[in-house]
Parts: structure tokens; C-alpha cells; sequence
């Protein structure tokens, strides 16, 4: 299995994928899931994909071998804004997909994918897309602010609940590795190291470009805080019926029942009245 | 969908279910899906069902219909163990898709369903139970203590995380509101109300059995509390490049690269020198 997330901020995109490729548990490799297109003050173009291996490979292989014919031929390094790089890398995903119809028809999840797309070429603003199997997408506006590709619904709720468009790069890249941890630690198939890209707006270049491994000081303390947060968080909600008489419903029906001391429910007057009695 | 999760602690069981079943967005409808057969002083058997309604309530009327045969048949009523009450519910579930064997090859989706079985029988021990469409079955141990069917992946990280045999009840359901909480956050498709069960160990009756709505204070008060907690255990994280060194990684390709004031690098007794400088 396979996670990515992209996630696009006022002040540039994190990008971040797993390098866990397995068929099968006995046959566990690593391959890189992100492919980066730079250059220096002109454009940087990250694709990050999940599904079939095979089939990724071969739509960043004829990605590739367009930029090879040269600066006239419509390639990922001679398109004019992020917009028509999603075009092209959609029409590539088709153009594969028309020529392997008869595999596709006897085996559809040979040819299943999705792609996370983003970057900035100059001239454009940063942006960040979706790109479906069929070659259509989606980009992220000021509502959705990430894509998640793979393995994506245990990483889920704490993007949903933190994610920010005016995030610093730094609160975001810390984002990013704790919705990979939840993910690491619930699903085996999903595993370090992770390939992180910080993309800072109006650069035209890669901010920074690192394989997270699974000893890294960083990760491993993030890790182990976010561990101790998220169970100190939980030790300090009230749990279920400490207040609003919940308590109550939980204890009546109980074997340890305690009754209730009898004096709570007795009138002040009775009390004091039967106090008088024994002591005249 | 669905979301049901199962908690198996020493001192007792926690169910908890959805209520959401939706056949499409403008035809939304409650349905219970938390099923209990209880008498006083002998048995409390709650199944929780995720999948095809029509075939999860087929299979709860098959049961039902052998209770009523009465007490010389063999029923939910008459079975002596949870393992006997898990095999039988496992009969069931293979005897009516014996009965479909056409309607399964030509839709298989119309009979997929999943449910969990806890409680306990007088002279059994309180157990849980998962139970696969196929009719087998896995039982939880103090290893793995929970099962959860449906949309189950939102709401696993924090099990993982939190849960452990040893429990308090009011923590454990605290656990599980939780637990949906963070799925009901991420997936329309599971909607409140929750219904939510407390079974203690060896009491033989329900101990707590309430249907959680959308206003209920407690809920509300927890999944705001959390939702806080979160944000604050998330901010209370160094971000990525505080410290080790990353800051500077990530600042010598920034922008906004702001040199460390020289003055902070100075030695104290430089800064005492000027001092007395000035003093002198």
C-alpha cells in the first residue's frame, strides 16, 4: 500500500509519501513514490502516485521520454502553468489506458492509480491537483487544502481537524509526519522511510528534499510526544458519566451498587427532629 | 455505513454502533443495529451487524424464529456458552446464503455483512466475538481486545493507542464516543445517533443500554473537549526544523532567511565587559 499527502499552504505545498511497495508480506521493496522535475528559477513539478507499481512507472517513463525529444515537443518542462502539466499528465494517463484497453479489460486493477500533482512553473501560482485513473482532476482550493492518496483514512482526522491555509511550513511539515505516523502505526502495508519535499511559494525551486528514515531523532520525537499527547489529552476529558447524572444511570444498575446514604434524602426538619429526640 | 466497535475489558463489554443507513444521499434512515437478548440472572447477548441491511435483519429474524420455537430448540436462549452462541449465529448466516446461492453469484454484494457478538452466559465468562459473512469466527484475547466492522479506520488510531484491558467502564465508553467521534468528523456516511451498551462482568443484565443523540450533552461537551485537546497537544509539538539543526536546513534555502543575531553568540563575559564599560 501507499500514503501520500500534498498539502497547499498560503506559503507553499508539503509534499510527503510512503516508500513501501509490497506483494505479498515475504516480498517487502522499497521504491520511491514522489518524482520531482526542477528547474531554478523556472518550475518545480512534483508527481506523487498509488496503485499498480508497473503502471506509475511506465506514466512517469513517457512523461520522461517527452522532456527527452526536447525543448519543442509539449513536455512537463515546456508547459506554461500547472493547469496544462494536470493536462498532460492526464492525457498521458488516457493515451496508456487506450493502448492496454484488452489488459485493462481482463484485469482493471492493473491499471488502478491516483496521482497528487503540484508545484509552481513561473509566471502561475503554487498549486496543487488530484488526478484520477481515468486522466480527469481536481484541485485544491481554499476549502480543501489537501489531497491524500492510498492508505488515506487513518491520517485523515487530524488534517481535518488542524489543517490551516495559513499555516508557517514548519507547523505543516509537523502536520503531515503525524497524519503518517497515525497511519504507519494502524497499517503494516504503509512503511518508513518517508519521502518529505517542502515547496516554498515564488521560490522556483525545491526548498528541501528528505528521506525521513525510520531512526530519524526528529520523527522518533515527534513520534513519542504525539503518543504521550494524545493519551494525556485523553486522561483529561471527563470520562462517561463523571457529571450530568450519568454516573447516576451507570451505578443504579450496577452490582456494586452503593446505596445512598439515607440522610441525603431525609428533610432537614426530620434530621434535626430526630437529633432532638435523642438528644432530649 | 456503518460503524460498530466491540471493547472487551476485565470488568466488562462495551457495544457501540451507528445508526445510519443510507441507500444514497436524499434517502437517509435509522435503523438499530445493535441487537440484544437479554434474561436477568442467565444471559445478555448483544450482535452488532454492519453490510446489507435486508441480509442482517434476515439473519436476526432467523434467530428470533428459533427462539420462539422454545426452550427444547436450539437458540440464542438455550446455548450454554458464547463460543455455542457464536457457532450458532455462524449456522445461521451460512444457512441462508446456502438458501441464496443464485442471488449471491449474481450480486455477492446484496449478502456481505459482518457482525460482532459479546456478552455472557451464566457459567461462561463475558467474551467478544467477531463474525465474518463466510460464518467463521475470531474471538478477542488480551492481545487483541477490540473488533470494530464498518467504516472502521478513522476511529482505529485511537484505539490503538489508548485502549488496555484493565479500564475503568466510564473510560473505555469514553474511549469509544471518542473513537466515533473521529469518524463521524471524517465520513458523512456514519451519522449520530450512537447507540451505546455497558455490560458488567458477571452481572448477567444490561447495564447501561442508551441511544446517544446528536444534543446530548455529553457527547457534545466530549467532542469539543477533543477536538481542543487535540489542537492544543498538537501545538504543544516542537514543529518540524525547531531544533537538531533543521531550522537551519530549512532557513539557508528560505527567503526569508533571518541570520541569527550575532549578539546571542557572544560570550557572557564580553556582554559583562561592556557592561561595566558603560558603568565605568
Amino acid at each position: 500500500m501507499t500514503y501520500c499527502v500534498g498539502l497547499r499552504l498560503d506559503r507553499g505545498i508539503i509534499f510527503a509519501s510512503d516508500t513501501r511497495t509490497n506483494a505479498g508480506v515475504d516480498n517487502v521493496a522499497t521504491f520511491g513514490k514522489m518524482h520531482v522535475w526542477e528547474r531554478v528559477g523556472d518550475r518545480v513539478i512534483v508527481l506523487m502516485s498509488a496503485g499498480n507499481l508497473a503502471f506509475t512507472q511506465s506514466i512517469v517513463s513517457l512523461l520522461n521520454e517527452r522532456i527527452d525529444l526536447g525543448p519543442d515537443e509539449h513536455s512537463l518542462m515546456t508547459v506554461n502553468t500547472m493547469f496544462q502539466a494536470a493536462r498532460l499528465i492526464g492525457e498521458t494517463i488516457r493515451e496508456l489506458r487506450r493502448n492496454e484497453r484488452d489488459m485493462i479489460e481482463q484485469n482493471p486493477s492493473l491499471f488502478s492509480a491516483s496521482f497528487i500533482l503540484g508545484g509552481q512553473i513561473a509566471g502561475d501560482s503554487h498549486r496543487l491537483f488530484q488526478i484520477y485513473q481515468e486522466g480527469n482532476f481536481i484541485e485544491a482550493t481554499k476549502d480543501n487544502i489537501y489531497f491524500q492518496i492510498g492508505e488515506h483514512k487513518y491520517g485523515k482526522p487530524i488534517l481535518d481537524r488542524v489543517a490551516k491555509p495559513d499555516m508557517r511550513m514548519g507547523v505543516a511539515a509537523k502536520l503531515v509526519l503525524i497524519s503518517f505516523d497515525s497511519t504507519l502505526r494502524s497499517n503494516l502495508s504503509v512503511g518508513m522511510p518517508i519521502d518529505l519535499l517542502i515547496y516554498r511559494k515564488d521560490e522556483l525551486k525545491v526548498g528541501e528534499e528528505r528521506r525521513i528514515e525510520e531512526n530519524d531523532p526528529y520523527f522518533r520525537k515527534l513520534s513519542i510526544a504525539w503518543s504521550e499527547a494524545i493519551r494525556d489529552a485523553f486522561a483529561h476529558i471527563d470520562e462517561y458519566g463523571e457529571d450530568e447524572g450519568g454516573i447516576e444511570i451507570l451505578k443504579t444498575r450496577g452490582p456494586d451498587t452503593i446505596p445512598k446514604p439515607t440522610e441525603e434524602a431525609v428533610p432537614v426538619q426530620a434530621t434535626a427532629g430526630w437529633i432532638k429526640e435523642v438528644d432530649g
